[in-house]
């Protein structure tokens, strides 16, 4: 059997660290890579990375994804460009009119109905009509605060009540996150960008909440609430991209909540900071049901983030493969797991 | 849509436990139960457990399993009799070949493969032949030692080593789980059952071991290794079924290991004893993935076992019922889910 060819459309962090794991993996090769960033284009993918290339294809980065598409070129694309399905949804079209598997990295595809309802309708049918599948997933939305409830509700008679709460470090991370979250402003600034609406903060409650409330069979009696709270430090914090002065915002705290006949019923915490130790935060990742029986679970540390999606993204290529037809969720599919033999042995050719 | 229909073969602590469980969903209906057991044949299911019956047609509890099965006379059979594939297997292969679809509790059924390929293979043609599925599930093995552990490496990029690890109180089990693990009896009786086989222990292990190294694609060098100690008590305890004098067994403790390449790769640690927090014992799951990243899960306490194993069983009924035709795992199919709706809403029908 040949190896399946996956083709990467964005090489930030993300798609970058997909290539790195795919290269250490067996019976699968990347086939092209599209990245509009000008200190990538043009550039070897192998001498990005800095792997060599041994007797593998040159892959040459290109900012035009049409010179890269064919009608099934690749067995799957990997696209991690963007946040939302809005935005991603025109890239997704093309793929799936081209005939190629998607997994995308947008966290509001990973429950994509939650806040695109119709836009959803439509990458469904464009996915059967093409015969292909598409997927959004990651470690949050689709893992920690979402998928991981859901499977151990599996152990319960009946639920009560739901508490997830991810408490994790944003050191990793590079400017487009401390951005986004508000990393080493004032308090002054956050309340703008809380008020302008230019803080994103975490993207992912309404679908971690929907994708929790439709799979145990939950009707939400209203909109999922959010709310966004500055992380102030009271202690000088750097990182290789960021510095916070004391006083000023180390992070973003958000909650949401989740209504089923107008009781709180869905509750996510979501504190993200850069050297939460510095002010002795533990991390980690507690899941707590109300129920018969109870459950406390807890992941100290926290799972990484960047790792985490980068491994669940390329961890569910064959599930993708396998699939029938349209637009699937994590609770459509197989559990994730790790791939540590050959690719090519996990997916059922008809 | 009619009601989903259910046949319970085995009415004991997890059939009866089940029976509970279904009368309190929508959308499903106890349609037959078969029990030899002689304070059960003959009396009403309602009475027994104690349940008005309300406006529901009188389930009457036979010892006679033909006399309650015709051809596709249920959605689904749920056999609660048997801890080995071996000694299932006919009642199994009954139920498939009246196109029922199955979920048994045995033990060696969450993964028939490990114990039993060439009565795996057959329970696989005869379910495809007869276009149902069956499926073995239950909290252990089922999900805490095995389902779960494939999940969380799902965020990991490799693995290099797995434990998992279950310490669980056995106090709420009856007399039949006291015998299997050897709880009350003296420590030369539990050496002499030891070598003699006949303290059953856990059953599972080369059931999670064989899930876990399939779905990450490891191959096992060798069987799995196993090993069994009496926990003995330095305290006089007491259940409602068995009294432990100080210097007896109050538990079983075992342990497995999965080899790869001739190394250690998965390791299983499972004490269970009864009254666990007399002498300060905490019961807990706990995975511990070594890998990229690695992952520290614990649950605490631990999800009781009798609960675990009848909410795995009846919230994986629409998963079976929409699976394609075969013998399927749990690594084969969506994730487990508690059931709070309409068990109707979750049915693909054709």
């Amino acid at each position: 059997m040949e190896n399946i060819k996956v083709l990467l459309w964005g090489f930030g962090a993300m798609g970058s660290g997909m290539a790195e794991m795919l290269l250490k993996k067996k019976g699968v090769d990347i086939t092209g890579v599209c990245d509009k960033h000008p200190q990538r284009v043009g550039k070897s993918m192998y001498e990005l990375l800095g792997t060599p290339r041994g007797n593998r294809a040159e892959v040459i980065i290109s900012d035009d994804i049409k010179s890269l598409v064919r009608e099934g070129c690749v067995d799957i694309a990997l696209l991690a460009t963007d946040s939302f399905t809005a935005k991603a949804f025109d890239k997704i079209q093309f793929l799936l009119e081209n005939k190629l598997n998607v997994i995308s990295t947008a966290e509001e595809m990973a429950y994509p109905k939650a806040s695109e309802p119709e836009l959803t309708k439509q990458l469904n049918t464009i996915a059967k009509d093409n015969g292909v599948t598409v997927l959004g997933t990651g470690i949050n939305p689709g893992l920690i605060m979402d998928l991981l409830v859901v499977a151990l509700t599996g152990a319960c008679i009946d639920v009560d009540e739901i508490e997830a709460e991810r408490v994790n470090s944003l050191s990793p991370f590079g400017p487009a996150v401390m951005e986004e979250q508000g990393v080493g402003i004032t308090q002054e600034e956050f309340a703008e960008g809380v008020k302008n609406n230019t803080l994103a903060g975490h993207v992912g409650f309404n679908e971690s909440v929907g994708m929790i409330a439709d799979a145990i069979g939950w009707k939400l009696s209203g909109p999922v609430k959010q709310s966004m709270e500055p992380i102030v430090s009271n202690v000088f914090r750097k990182t290789k991209y960021v510095e916070v002065q004391p006083g000023n915002v180390a992070g973003c705290s958000m909650k949401g909540f989740g209504y089923v006949g107008g009781e709180e019923k869905i509750r996510m915490i979501h504190p993200q900071q850069v050297e939460p130790q510095l002010e002795g935060t533990d991390t980690g990742d507690y899941i707590r049901i109300k129920g018969t029986p109870d459950i406390h679970m807890a992941i100290k540390p926290e799972i990484p983030g960047g790792i985490g999606t980068i491994a669940m993204c390329v961890n569910m290529i064959p599930h993708v493969i396998n699939a029938r037809a349209g637009l699937k969720t994590m609770i459509d599919l197989p559990v994730p797991r790790a791939i540590l033999g050959d690719m090519r042995d996990l997916v059922v050719r008809d």
